[in-house]
């Protein structure tokens, strides 16, 4: 029997994490985010808050930066080291048992994976309810929340081109597509649910 | 009170008119697709044949080609008379009443509308069910239906991207997009009618 994923990428700010752990949690399996942070940090060497940004996001806005950035002639940088290592992680705790993945590209890493089913979400809200959310989250910085989520956007989308060659937040990349600004993150949750 | 309006944006032979149709249904409201054909054909003094083709989707795939084609230096071309039509109509339907429509950019036409309370929605399918289902419906002609398939998208994003300035099938755009292909028709059809 092939194990039921449920993946989640997310706009920051839309709440795409807190509705995978409440999925999960409803549906008694684990939700891999911090955790799988942790174990990625302990594989890879790097630290946890040097992870968080480099496992998801670019250095810089453009894939040619990133393509280029610190890599030797034939080498890899960081975030490849990175990239590799966290492929490993997923396809690991993939073949474990069923489970929530929040972000990092697991949609891409496992949409070939045999023993494999996954449920692939994409989380997203306007940016007035999500700057809302990260100033109650994360507190007000010098930039404005607004200048911080385009920011965040914009090295998420050249992160995903440039590992998947996939368009984030394409609607026809997921089975399924919310907004939580306008539906509200418990009527996600309920309708994630439903469809596992 | 706001007039409740579920808007349907589609991939055709994604099932989206079938979907909106028994969503409309279910909620006891009307369903505007082939009403809003026939009644555009009235106003616009078009044929609904002729419509069909040229209110949802341009000429060519380009849109420099739909900016251009039949032209004057300051005047509007068939497709630009049609467009105008259409979108008094859908704001004329919208004032009306709660109701379904399919298509035509009633999403975009609606969206600064005070007396209109939008749920977006957005059908999408993989190729392979989307072929299937446009034989079943339409039957064999001498294109694939893949390349048929290409074409229609071709052409309706370029019409969507000319007069809204939105890119179709961007999950952003919808409070909700639905794998119609992965879910099935009647799980989108569930969801649709419990969010309104």
């Amino acid at each position: 029997m092939k194990n039921r994923i449920i993946t989640i990428s997310r706009q920051f700010g839309s709440g795409g994490r807190t509705i995978g752990k409440q999925v999960a949690s409803k549906l008694g399996i684990p939700c891999y985010d911090q955790e799988l942070l942790e174990k990625l940090a302990e594989k890879s060497g790097f630290s946890p808050e040097y992870l968080k940004e480099h496992s998801e996001y670019t250095e810089h806005g453009g894939w040619i930066s990133t393509a280029l950035a610190g890599r030797t002639s034939m080498g890899m940088n960081n975030q490849d080291r990175i990239w590799v290592v966290q492929r490993d992680l997923i396809l690991e705790l993939a073949a474990k048992g069923p489970c929530v993945i929040v972000g990092r590209c697991a949609d891409y890493i496992l949409r070939d994976e045999e023993n494999v089913d996954c449920l692939n979400v994409f989380i997203h809200a306007d940016m007035a309810s999500r700057a809302k959310r990260i100033v109650e989250l994360y507190g007000e910085r010098s930039d404005s929340p607004e200048k911080r989520l385009r920011d965040k956007d914009k090295r998420r989308r050249a992160y995903v081109q440039f590992y998947t060659d996939m368009r984030w937040g394409e609607a026809e990349n997921y089975h399924i597509a919310l907004d939580s600004g306008a539906l509200g993150i418990d009527k996600c949750v309920d309708i994630i649910t439903s469809l596992y």
